[in-house]
């Protein structure tokens, strides 16, 4: 098989598990380190963090980093790992429908099988891209996906919640709204951040009859109880890369207080780390 | 004053916490976003972990990894902090003292104000550099330092206990040699990982009567005893990154079995990590 077979292939295979009878669980990695922990656990496809990734550059979240950039940190997740990598491209780095689809390609050209595409306009005064415009970034990506015949699964999302768009008891008929837009312009999976509440997701799995992405992590309901619910698919966000920054606070205060390395336990060995690492080598550790 | 001096200074006070009351502990960062965490704990001074950088990018620890891929990695994170940042650059890339020298350029570029140079040779039935080229390999180093202007901190390592070299009970004289010899050819400290015996340590310290950088992590005397010892630096190499690691396993394990996040819990917010950025911004997580 040429590469894009290959790729075409791993795309197929990603879509076919938003229609399983499991939930699709995926972790979010921002290096190839992390990708390979996951890989190594068995997970069957990754995503990766756009806010994990631009906090290990120094970027805050929010294309602050540029689709170059972030591309390439896809691109080095995709290429060390065997498993389908979907990528999280933010709002597809520009205003207009041909900058999502010049983001689609980038993400097929860097081995993806998927893509997030956000509605955060990164504007104060009005924090949704208009939806007739979002209808038209998706309708872009899906025309690049034609043409490189690469059917990359585009996860479509909305921020009504994590924004806060609008008065609270308005927001999920707005989400709905959207979601339902995005589902009927050819999106192959909707995302809504920001929803905690079983009630609400149950309610939006039925009135949406379509896969449905959540974010998960301290406060959600437990994987078995949003795949009870019909969750088609749950993600973990920048909440695995923060949970290993709030692990370097513990260690750095260990270290400065009583002085010792609990905290450093229960760590692979360096040779268990090079050996997971694509070309094996053994050497000396530092 | 000008980037140079000010990076002459850093350079200086960094020389300085190698001769100060305290033990200058340096915690090893890999990515901006460590760096940051250990910056915010208000250590002093950060190492750079040459194995934590390359497993980030999916290479085995050993000089696998470039110089300009290395040097790129340190260059980020010493832009990012406040503090004098030391470049752990392995070998110094490549054989020749004008390697070593071209390696030690590299590193005062990047903003560095330290760097390491092991004498790991990475041939199997030879694994140390002959002494004399490693000499020579100071020596350029030097040289570098005087033609820039700009004192970067060279810490010489020896890896005689790491890589097992010789039998064991002539290690210790193998190792007292070499770094005798370091500290005589101008390195402003010498370092011996793989050592974690406090009798040994302490022997070393007397007999060698200069700073001395000991690798320390679980197993190790703690912190206060390294200071009680007389040791002047202790660093952690790749064992932070590696625990990083370790609970990235347990959150996957969490994840796929009981379905909860708990492992997630006590890790700063989207916003707390966002603040700690160098450009501010406050959008949407994800």
């Amino acid at each position: 098989m040429s590469d894009k077979q290959k790729q075409k292939s791993a795309a197929e295979a990603f879509r076919a598990m938003h229609r399983g009878k499991r939930i699709l669980l995926l972790p979010n990695a921002w290096d190839v380190a992390s990708a390979h922990i996951f890989e190594e656990a068995g997970f069957g496809a990754i995503a990766t963090t756009s806010a994990g990734i631009a906090f290990t550059r120094g970027y805050p979240d929010g294309q602050r980093i540029s689709r170059d950039e972030m591309l390439q940190a896809v691109s080095r997740i995709a290429a060390a790992t065997k498993v389908p990598v979907t990528a999280d491209v933010e709002a597809g780095y520009g205003a207009r429908p041909e900058d999502a689809a010049q983001t689609a390609l980038a993400v097929i050209e860097s081995g993806g099988a998927g893509m997030n595409l956000e509605d955060a306009s990164g504007e104060a005064n009005q924090p949704l891209v208009e939806l007739p415009l979002q209808l038209e970034k998706i309708a872009a990506i899906n025309e690049a996906k034609r043409k490189t015949g690469v059917p990359i699964v585009l996860n479509a999302r909305t921020d009504v919640y994590l924004l806060q768009v609008g008065p609270a008891e308005k927001r999920y008929d707005q989400a709905l709204r959207r979601l339902t837009a995005f589902r009927d312009a050819g999106a192959d999976c909707v995302f809504l951040p920001g929803v905690r509440d079983a009630a609400t997701i149950g309610r939006l799995v039925k009135d949406l009859d379509f896969p449905l992405n959540i974010l998960a992590g301290p406060g959600s309901p437990s994987i078995s109880e949003l795949q009870r619910l019909g969750v088609a698919r749950v993600s973990l966000g920048s909440s695995i890369m923060r949970a290993t920054l709030g692990l370097l606070g513990r260690i750095a205060e260990e270290l400065k207080t009583t002085g010792t390395y609990r905290s450093l336990e229960n760590a692979p060995s360096h040779d268990d780390v090079n050996r997971m690492m694509p070309s094996q080598l053994t050497t000396k550790s530092s």
